[in-house]
């Protein structure tokens, strides 16, 4: 099993929990280098926004996965976590429309509604269909009032409704902290952001992330480091994770003040 | 790992999927017989109200229960899926109260409330939260709005009117199932019915449940046969189990009458 250099660090302690082996694929500014990827069954990917770096997976880099899972019979497991908050690009289509006996697809609320809801959806190649309706009984049911709930509201069109206000109320919101931080913390570099809900803010270098971290939560301001995503080792400057979904409309000024003064308020970092 | 003689199917499938042994319990009237547990590490029980079988565990079975989990350092995993609903006996302390560091105690909504809810809870040995707490986190969490919803509504004090409510309604069509058998089936033997939401009916010896179980359906009524749920070979007569619980409350009597007719309807089994 093979998943992207970034990521949730739950994954690995899922994939361990499995018995598999694990290795990481590195990404660079196409997404993850598909060449590089060796002799591995499985590829979990988030190839419309790499969480959490943000490149979208260059259309040449989409061509070689699909021919990789067709020529290894090779399984992508293609993570849309947040396919529903496009800015200023088109929409990309999923992978798994080029090559549904290859790609799994998984979308989820998670993001569009709440991560608490615990509503997701997988769209399998056939053959894997039953095997996985079977794991995810054994392992526990999901809650049908709220499938119901959810099918409605998808139905109805007010799902629809929601991801365009949410769309644009994010959308605001990414705004307001990337000016934000150009006119207050100048020497940052704010990637990542045309799409979902969170931007990778780059430190120059020198500077002590985990002291801007430290500063915030002081705060009251939860916001993490890139390393605490990175699942190889190879070295890269300071950097934070900044989800701007999080805080109530009342508190997001001042939740993007705080930010502003923790990354003016950091020093240097000791050398190494 | 051990389970009652009688129980759920999907019990079965669970404990094969998770790679242990299977063995059964015989159930008589004072409920499982603990002193032919032989060699196993756990054994999982429905002390409260043997299901389906319906038996309450005697005072007698319970102390035995607790001394074999103490002398032989085994689990006992205490099913109290019906626990809030018992008619004409007293309420029955939990095995788990006893010997709490013996005893995973399991209790759930999904009588008193909804199975499709899907909330549960455990009250485990202290030395297994942490790896359950794992485990059920890789596995799937529980919708949090779901939870909340529930401790409100328990700490509101409406859960237990609920409660209180059902309880009086459950045992009114518990009554009203016994009296229409009793005049319009004579021959049966209903059993199991202190407790809980279904009832065990007994056929005279040489009818044949199958064919009842086939006219009900005929009449769109899910019965099962007693069958279903026997996890070892010793012979039993032709019994159904029939939930009372399900059917909307304007349904009820003709629910009741579709299922005393498709009894009086079934012809002897054939000879074996």
């Amino acid at each position: 099993m093979t998943v992207e250099a970034y990521g949730l660090p739950e994954h690995r302690r899922i994939v361990a929990a499995s018995g598999l082996g694990l290795s990481t694929v590195p990404i660079d500014t196409q997404g993850a280098t598909v060449s590089k990827l060796g002799d591995t069954d499985a590829v979990m990917l988030t190839p419309a926004h790499q969480f959490p770096l943000g490149v979208a997976m260059s259309p040449r880099r989409r061509t070689e996965t699909i021919r990789w899972a067709a020529d290894t019979a090779g399984l992508v497991i293609e993570d849309d976590y947040d396919g529903e908050f496009r800015y200023d690009r088109q929409p990309v289509g999923a992978l798994q429309a080029l090559a549904p006996e290859h790609v799994a697809y998984v979308g989820t609320a998670s993001k569009s509604l709440a991560p608490g809801l615990r509503l997701a959806w997988l769209v399998l190649p056939a053959e894997l269909t039953d095997e996985v309706v079977a794991a995810k009984a054994r392992a526990d049911r999901t809650n049908t009032l709220d499938q119901l709930t959810l099918a409605e509201f998808i139905t109805s069109g007010a799902y629809d409704r929601h991801l365009r206000r949410s769309r644009h109320a994010y959308r605001r919101r990414r705004d307001r902290l990337v000016a934000a931080l150009h006119q207050h913390a100048p020497d940052v570099r704010v990637t990542g952001v045309a799409a979902g809900l969170h931007a990778v803010v780059e430190l120059p270098a020198g500077h002590d992330e985990n002291h801007v971290i430290a500063s915030a939560a002081q705060h009251d301001l939860a916001i993490e480091t890139l390393n605490g995503y990175q699942r190889d080792d190879t070295p890269h400057g300071p950097a934070l994770v900044v989800g701007y979904g999080t805080p109530p409309e009342h508190a997001f000024s001042s939740a993007v003040a705080k930010l502003c003064a923790a990354i003016r308020s950091a020093p240097l970092a000791p050398a190494p």
